[in-house]
């Protein structure tokens, strides 16, 4: 049976209406393309991008497709817009095409008054594609090469080429007669492919932290994300934290190859798990975009970081380094550019240029601050006016480890914790609970501290728990040495073994929130910026996607701003780095910011080591509220 | 008992002569150091380069030393020159330092009126080391990195570096207060390395033949050849000339790889044994010039040369590349610049370009002609008018492959023969003959006709060997089928097994040598220029030094100019690598050599048949006079 489906023109195009009447159960994308209705679909119709989104105008809007959630979010879902490949025609309906405007635009956080403040950017990556047909001379007496052919139609010169170029041009040039595909950048040729390629260009943006490694892959025509994948570090099994990790390459040019050929080589399986993800060929991928630390930049870059580890604590380099694939070598396309992004410091690396970039704080009018929060967790603050940087050696006990029980944020973790009369969790996936995260472990602290559990210099209240309910006194307790609070007991909920709360857990909890509250208060006051000056506060970070603010500022991780003042950025590093991948424009402007942020030495500061115990307390109830 | 040395000031200094008495057996170098003159000796004093010799104005000249032969050659030595490292005082005598010309210029084979016009070029590298002290902040607030810090003294960018060079950095800033030593080529950071090192720097010259490859160290101050090496191109194994290597390659990636792995194989083998002879450190080596034919150039790029062997033979690319050693790959300095000379056509390389170079000729005001013999053999002819090229493709024949009992020129290779009433030949060092090489197959194949024992057609006389001297007549037989010339009999001066010339073999060579003559005829007539227009003839290959000229014309391998306009200019292909090694001038006039020489393609040429069939006879007795 046929079902009217009507297809309003995009926002600001100049098309007409068109009502098509489909076959039952027709995908609205099918029955679009097969009417010659112009709607975007990146990924091929796969549910893998958000290209073909459309609004519901009239009609049942169905229930969301996983791919619906997984694509589009909670907000879009919730406004109405379902991706058109996914969703089948079962009654007449309306629908909204997405404005093209995502197709020359990218999204990033931007500067704003209001705390949802958004920015888009033109995208234009420098990675150009062009079909060119190539007449080869099939007489003897012509004096000339392939190259020279190939260059005259695009009028370039022998600069432009490098030999794995040259090598792939005999066959190419001759395999086709649609012509090669020519992919440059900047002028010079990065592939050359047989036939018409020209759709298919994709970048990659890549987040090196301590602890966590995100890579995401681009469409660098229409900046969908196609796919991301978030890793361990595997670097980690050599130590937790950077100082370790450079204490374990130290002078040491064996240790420094593990370390390198561990981050290159996760970096090299992520290429392969988003290609077979996303169905993209890794050849291409033209174009990558990484941001790190100071220290794993030169990790990757198999520089002896020793002394960026010792005082003056000097990085071997700050520029922003461009170099071919091959040359890192990530396995994408062989003469791919491979951008790093800028420096500010030993400890203030290209993570923090991305945050900065992502987050428009240069050009904010008000001050703001935004906190990284990892391993090595930094924070920017400042304005239009003046930005400040500082590091913040948080450790990483806030993403789980070192912790008895902690884990990462995956199904099982407990990452939500209420204390009232007793302890209650919430995990992910609501699987039984096998630890803590991060954000599980900020509620747990926060609210042993309102039951006063806890103390607030961090001392768990064991001699103290007869003042407490009868269910929380029988979570506290010493064993052995050692005081603890017994958070999930073994076989509740499904759990197959305790998990506790040691006092040995409090304090590493203690010295990582320390170290970022510390580098927080001692920005402010080095730029005289109190609390009721701070226009608003970001948190960065995978993990600061998921930890409760009002926890964070119970616990003294962040000053106790109106909450309406605080909000999550996500990942805002990997953000600045999508921005560099989909245009140059951001990737020149990471350079002027890397170049404006000034890098404030906490540990240099006559003040510091004040504000790093008053920071290491946990502030009274009072304070909290 | 002590003796008087006088040393002559050198021609063109200001300085005086100065008589020392020294001890009895001393060398000349090391009386001439302990009293503290200046006598230059790049090798440090072991025979190993030339830059020490003298020329005796009075007292005995001693007998020359095997390191006077090699390094000084038969005409320094015939005139006077001795190396002072190894000419020990044992009378008085009175020297003349070499004048201190040689340390900023290079000779070459020059233009000239002359048969032995040389020419000379001005070093000028374009490698400059240069020390410098950087100081490194001690204070943490200096935001600054190791590499800006090297720059500011420097006064280069950022551009003007690579990870490898950035890689060096943080320890050789460190390790030595006597500062770095900073190696650049046009603007860009080749190498950083503790300490003063700025005396070490050294450059390659390479000669890829088809056949043959000769590798060959210099000095870049003061244009000293240090050492030298030659090997069969091991290549070789998968096809004797370049078209069944080619046919080897063609379309077959493993195939490719593995060409390409033997020749950067050798190559590296030649760093090490150049290093070892020399006691230079690979890492001091910072430039490198290649020159080969086309197809080598492609091998060693790891280019498919498919359709450098199919009509029309175009070339991937003909343009000059610089590329750092590491992505050769070469075992010298890994960001050292590698040099490929730029290429003319599909059979017309950066070999001829080089031996243009070397010879001058395109300056040449008169008509000269430079063949370069090896088994892709090249002509080319021309003026500063005008010059033309073409390929030879003589096959390996007259480097003795694909003869019965041909050989290289090794010890106990037969490479003179004389034909009176018997044959009579002479062996390398003299050994018990092994076999023949190419300049031994030419003499006795002009004996042989002059004898009548071949016929112009290039048949051996079985039928007429009566007419024969009797010792001749007992050589000429046939042997089943075949017909046949035994040269040496077994157990003949010491041989032992019986070498022969088989009816094949002359045909090998009428094949090889017909190419060569033709190629010559040919161009002689593009060009409209006959015989008595040449004002010289350069024969040039590892080969052209030892071939008899006079057998040389017998045969028709070239043609019967009068002798004193034949000249053997050695390895001109290579001593053109070499200049370019030495000044970056003479890299650039390579461009606008290989622009301006013109191919010429024999085979699309009407007359080709007609010369090619007449080159191929052996000239009438008659001609050869």
């Amino acid at each position: 049976m046929a079902v009217a489906l009507t297809i309003l023109p995009r926002p600001r195009s100049a098309d007409e209406a068109r009502v098509l009447s489909v076959p039952e159960a027709t995908t609205i994308l099918r029955a679009a393309h097969a009417a010659g209705v112009d709607i975007t679909a990146t990924c091929g119709g796969r549910g893998r991008c958000t290209s073909c989104r459309v609004k519901f105008v009239s009609g049942t809007v169905p229930p969301p497709t996983i791919m619906d959630e997984v694509q589009l979010g909670d907000d879009l879902v919730r406004d109405g817009y379902r991706l058109a490949c996914q969703c089948h025609v079962t009654e007449p309906i309306t629908v909204e095409p997405a404005p093209p405007l995502d197709e020359t635009s990218f999204q990033i956080l931007g500067p704003g008054e209001h705390a949802d403040g958004l920015g888009r950017i033109a995208i234009a990556s420098g990675v150009v594609k062009q079909v060119v047909k190539v007449n080869l001379p099939r007489e003897e007496h012509h004096q000339t090469s392939d190259l020279e052919q190939l260059l005259a139609e695009l009028g370039l010169t022998t600069d432009a080429v490098t030999p794995p170029v040259l090598a792939a041009l005999p066959s190419a040039l001759r395999d086709d007669p649609a012509g090669v595909t020519v992919t440059t950048f900047g002028g010079r040729i990065l592939a050359v492919e047989r036939g018409d390629t020209s759709a298919m260009k994709f970048g990659l943006a890549i987040d090196v932290g301590t602890t966590s490694v995100v890579s995401t892959l681009l469409e660098l025509e229409s900046g969908e994300r196609l796919a991301s994948i978030s890793s361990l570090n595997p670097q980690s099994v050599f130590g937790g934290d950077l100082m370790s990790r450079i204490a374990f390459a130290q002078f040491n040019p064996g240790n420094l190859r593990k370390l390198r050929t561990r981050i290159v080589g996760v970096l090299n399986r992520h290429v392969g798990e988003l290609c077979r993800e996303s169905g993209v060929l890794a050849k291409w991928i033209y174009k990558a975009v990484i941001v790190g630390n100071t220290c794993m930049h030169h990790l990757l870059l198999g520089i002896d970081p020793s002394y960026v580890g010792l005082a003056p604590y000097a990085p071997v380099m700050r520029h922003p380094l461009v170099l071919p694939a091959r040359d890192v070598p990530l396995t994408i396309a062989p003469d791919a550019v491979v951008c790093f992004l800028p420096l500010v410091a030993g400890f203030v690396g290209a993570d923090a240029v991305g945050v900065a970039l992502a987050t428009r704080i240069h050009e904010s009018e008000a001050i703001r601050i935004a906190v990284d929060i990892g391993t090595n967790g930094e924070v920017l603050l400042g304005s239009a006016a003046h930005l400040w940087a500082c590091s913040a050696p948080a450790g990483p006990a806030l993403e789980g480890a070192q912790i008895r029980h902690g884990m990462r944020g995956a199904a099982g973790a407990i990452d939500r914790v209420t204390v009232d009369d007793d302890v209650h969790v919430h995990t992910i996936a609501g699987a039984p609970a096998q630890g803590i995260c991060g954000s599980g472990l900020i509620d747990l602290i926060a609210g042993l501290l309102d039951a006063r559990v806890i103390d607030p210099t961090g001392l768990i209240q064991v001699e103290k728990r007869d003042a407490l309910s009868p269910a929380l006194r029988r979570r506290v307790e010493m064993r052995g040495e050692e005081r603890i609070v017994v958070v999930v007991r073994d076989g509740e909920g499904g759990a197959t073994r305790e998990i506790v709360l040691t006092q040995q857990d409090v304090r590493q909890i203690q010295l990582a929130k320390g170290a970022i509250a510390s580098g927080i208060a001692l920005l402010q006051r080095v730029a005289g910026a109190p609390d009721d000056r701070i226009a608003e506060l970001m948190l960065a970070g995978g993990f600061g996607n998921y930890v409760s603010i009002a926890s964070a500022v119970r616990i003294g991780l962040i000053p106790p701003l109106p909450l309406d003042r605080i909000r999550y950025v996500g990942n805002a590093a990997s953000l600045g780095a999508q921005a560099c991948l989909l245009s140059e424009a951001e990737r020149q402007r990471a350079d002027t910011i890397a170049r404006r942020i000034e890098h404030v030495s906490l540990a240099a500061h006559p003040d510091f080591e004040q504000v790093f115990v008053d920071a290491m307390n946990f502030p009274e109830p009072e304070h909290a509220r």
